[in-house]
């Protein structure tokens, strides 16, 4: 009887560093493959921020939270090995959430088709989640106009690097804030931002003033932490914020205070807080109108590649501390 | 030679209170009318939150600040007392603003009639700008559906008292926050109102779960302060907060910091501020809409009347500390 491997979530996190024992990696055996049925092998899982708080307990959050003694809940990239599905065949590749696990059984609601021939790293750095929420942040939230300037922060991270590729294509003065030299150098040289900001060894304030010398008309917030205060404080008259992840504040104890509302007035700024779960039925939308930015060659993406299942665990960590080069990726 | 008295902002204020010496009381010489002119004598000015900001020297803010020794800049009611202009007459009543005086030499612009038979703190208290900015806020930026929880902050206000009628007329639960036992007992017994928060002797969490059990849904801000932090972890998903004022903030040395952004992406929370000079054009229409409410005797306003001109400049130290029992309004 053949088995295989999974990694189901043991406990909540506790503020720090995700601690191994969070999750107990489980043998589990193969399924046999019912009527209407077919069985995935996942090839490549996607590690997002979004995953840190998926594991708090937190039940108001805009997903239930995965319930402990489950797999843990990711999306990947599988190639059909067995099937009873009149529509999914063998050797075809799907994209969904399917979690933590060497191999899983669907009957196909939340799984796609991936198209042949798409780089595996390029559908899930680009493609899937990262695109999509790049996509409905920048035109659904901040509404973007050409001359504008807009401030990105976790610029190198895997939906920043989108949204500072989009606006740049579309005319836009684009400012990416980041936490190490390499990451400013690779969004400037290889992502034809504007203007990077080192959050960690720049006066983040004089940087700011000087890339943006008359303000900030849009702050695409991916990070939180420390820069957050200064960004706000540069945002001009009816400047949009949208709020995409506070990655910074996730894993600690007390998160950071935010900024005095009396700007938002001054300023009348508009803040909105999204997520790709509220717009599910637009994705379609969002992939079409992504398309022609990714095959005229304007969204460059990179991959930070981990190698096997158990990887995974360790690997959240970097998204915590910044540590991924590229769209975390682990490779089955 | 008839002379006339005016209040001229001498310096910008400090934090605290208002100083008699932050103005010079000022005797002028009354102008002569010219062709297409015409002079208002002014009966009644009103004193609002929005002044203190408009006193300070931030020429970021969404209008200019008042110049140092010109009139302090202020809404009033007035009649005309002489008119070399074919449109406006004597006897007609105009509103507009008009500042801190006596007298008023006007060619027409910025001033408009007002009916004949509205009692004048009527028309300060509601069809002015606490009753355009209500609007505005509620329908233009809040959204309010029938069954939906409202929480306003400086409910007895001028601004809130009306906001929150609205809402009720609309069909909402409305819960006012407030800053003594007679405020409280007005918004519900006279206005109204489900329920009223003592934002000094409450506690402000237990309160608010008591009276809204499933949540907020809008946040109706105007004062800022302690309580913002409370009603914020309050909201419920997709919930919706108008950002229209900050008294508690405006005269401090340090504003108090604002909520952590984390629940903004959580609940998906929209946070807009508005100021009512970037919406002039709408005007009409907001009174055309706040009419029939208003003459169903569904708003109901009480006033807070100072004797004389010189007045106003102790009378804004009551918007600070909500010393004020209804709109503030000087009668000349």
């Amino acid at each position: 009887m053949s088995t295989y491997t999974a990694i189901n979530l043991a406990q909540r996190p506790v503020p720090g560093p995700i601690r191994s024992d969070t999750f107990e990696v489980v043998k589990k055996e193969t399924p046999k493959v019912g009527p209407g049925q077919f069985l995935v092998k996942q090839t490549y899982m996607s590690l997002d921020p979004a995953m840190i708080g998926w594991m708090s307990s937190d039940t108001k959050s805009y997903i239930p939270p995965v319930v402990l003694g489950d797999v843990m809940r990711s999306s990947g990239l599988g190639e059909i090995v067995e099937s009873n599905h009149p529509d999914f065949h063998v050797g075809e590749r799907v994209m969904g959430l399917m979690g933590w696990t060497e191999y899983f059984l669907s009957s196909g609601p939340g799984l796609n088709k991936v198209q042949a021939g798409l780089d595996p790293t390029m559908v899930l750095s680009v493609f899937a989640l990262p695109g999509i929420t790049a996509m409905q942040g920048l035109y659904g939230v901040a509404k973007p106009k050409a001359g504008e300037t807009i401030v990105v922060s976790g610029a190198a991270g895997s939906v920043g690097s989108i949204v500072g590729q989009l606006a740049k294509a579309d005319g836009l003065t684009v400012i990416g804030v980041a936490g190490n030299a390499e990451k400013c150098h690779w969004i400037v040289d290889d992502l034809g931002f504007d203007g990077a900001i080192n959050y960690k060894t720049d006066d983040i304030s004089a940087k700011l003033a000087e890339l943006a010398p008359d303000g900030v008309d849009i702050y695409f917030e991916n990070t939180g932490g420390a820069i957050q205060k200064h960004i706000f404080e540069a945002m001009n008259a009816h400047g949009r914020i949208a709020v995409c992840g506070m990655i910074a504040d996730y894993g600690t104890d007390s998160p950071s205070a935010g900024p005095n509302w009396i700007p938002i007035i001054k300023k009348r700024l508009s803040i909105q807080g999204f997520t790709m779960p509220d717009h599910y039925a637009e994705i379609p939308g969002l992939i079409t109108k992504l398309t022609p930015y990714v095959m005229q060659g304007k969204i460059k993406h990179r991959a930070h590649i981990l190698d096997g299942l158990e990887s995974a665990i360790d690997g959240l960590n970097l998204l915590l501390t910044g540590g991924n080069n590229g769209k975390l990726i682990v490779k089955l």
